[in-house]
């Protein structure tokens, strides 16, 4: 024990001069190059909500304008794909893109991310399983998303299934990203979120909660609708045979 | 440097003691208690390949005999997903319940994963992802793919959302395995797998990529499928409302 104390403690030594201190935790994480928000946190937040609200509203007056036979569940599943898929491509593939040193970017974007991190350090940590699930997310959900938004005001006939793909593949990420943190906080004792209850209530509960509630709800809604209409075609085929 | 170099000898040695040698890589992975398989590879390989010969055999005589219309593809289809199911429960299940202490596991389904592991130690390491991501497997897919061959068999309308969804499953889990394994590899340097090309290439890549193959198919077949049946029941509802 006498021993591996030594080596944390010489470790740590070589790690300040390569990783300077961070505000994230655990406070022992390796930030690379990490520099302070230059922004202050509601200048940063309004940027970022006020973005999402100009664009849900948006496509709410945009979806109505086009297609006003939309439905209130098209045209909030409609807004939430453009949302949904606006965060994706931009945010998180801001993410995927720049990973590597997150810890020193100043952009509006790093900003937010470094903000983001308080309550997740493996963000600015390059930790794999963040990035790969991100990139996915980024890559697939993201234009999956708004090819399903596009697929909605067309009523076109894939767009059920495809909506159950690319909601499915949300949820198991962000299942995936709930347990992964859950499992090192209760096995390894390692937590990536700092101590005050607001960056891991509201930022990593909370926002990342929303995407199991609508996607949840949208891959439910999709299987009830595909099972529908493949049971309708069922019974027709079957009154064809007997016929 | 030096000082990085002096705490890594350190760091050896403390753990050495806790945690003994063993043949997995990276060598300096820290695989709690490893025990060297009692039982060797041949009889090993011949069991679990038996049995799943022996389990997809069974259910082509079962699914024959009870449903003697299903054609080619729901035969398959429910050979595929008893199989499957049949490995998330026990093979995975196996993992997900006794991953703390694998390395000492002296039982059938704990030296194949003792053998799996070399080509991918993360097994053996209490891995964050690898465990999440193989319980939710265990616990969700597994019943899954149950469930979808069940109702492959009794022709559910309910078949084909949940086999999209089951499939999409497997099929991202997958992904992410394989990213974050090769994210490790090329960002951090760390390589999980033995350097003997058969444990890489037959282990890791070739078994995995069954999920890859069959779940894209699988995925696409049950979207083509869902969206026939919605294109024709949306076509009925206009014709009704036309007249």
């Amino acid at each position: 024990m006498a021993a591996a104390a030594a080596a944390l403690a010489l470790n740590k030594t070589a790690n300040s001069v390569l990783y300077p201190p961070h505000p994230y935790y655990p406070l022992d994480a390796l930030v690379n190059g990490y520099v302070e928000n230059k922004d202050g946190v509601p200048y940063l937040l309004t940027l970022f909500f006020g973005a999402c609200a100009i664009l849900f509203t948006a496509t709410y007056f945009v979806g109505q304008s086009v297609t006003p036979k939309l439905n209130r569940v098209e045209l909030f599943s409609t807004m939430w794909f453009v949302l949904s898929g606006a965060i994706h491509l931009i945010f998180e593939g801001y993410y995927a893109l720049n990973f590597a040193d997150m810890g020193e970017k100043q952009t509006i974007l790093g900003q937010l991310w470094k903000e983001y991190a308080f309550s997740d350090s493996r963000y600015l940590t390059q930790n794999a399983f963040v990035l790969c699930m991100e990139s996915v997310t980024a890559a697939f959900w993201g234009p999956g998303c708004l090819i399903v938004a596009y697929m909605i005001v067309v009523r076109h006939p894939m767009r059920y299934p495809l909506q159950m793909l690319v909601s499915g593949g949300q949820f198991y990420g962000d299942v995936l990203y709930y347990a992964t943190c859950g499992f090192d906080h209760f096995v390894w004792g390692k937590t990536y979120a700092r101590p005050e209850p607001f960056y891991f209530w509201f930022y990593f509960f909370f926002m990342n909660f929303i995407w199991i509630v609508i996607p949840g709800y949208l891959i439910i809604e999709g299987s009830i609708i595909s099972a529908r209409a493949i049971d309708k075609a069922q019974r027709q085929e079957k009154g064809k045979k007997v016929q």
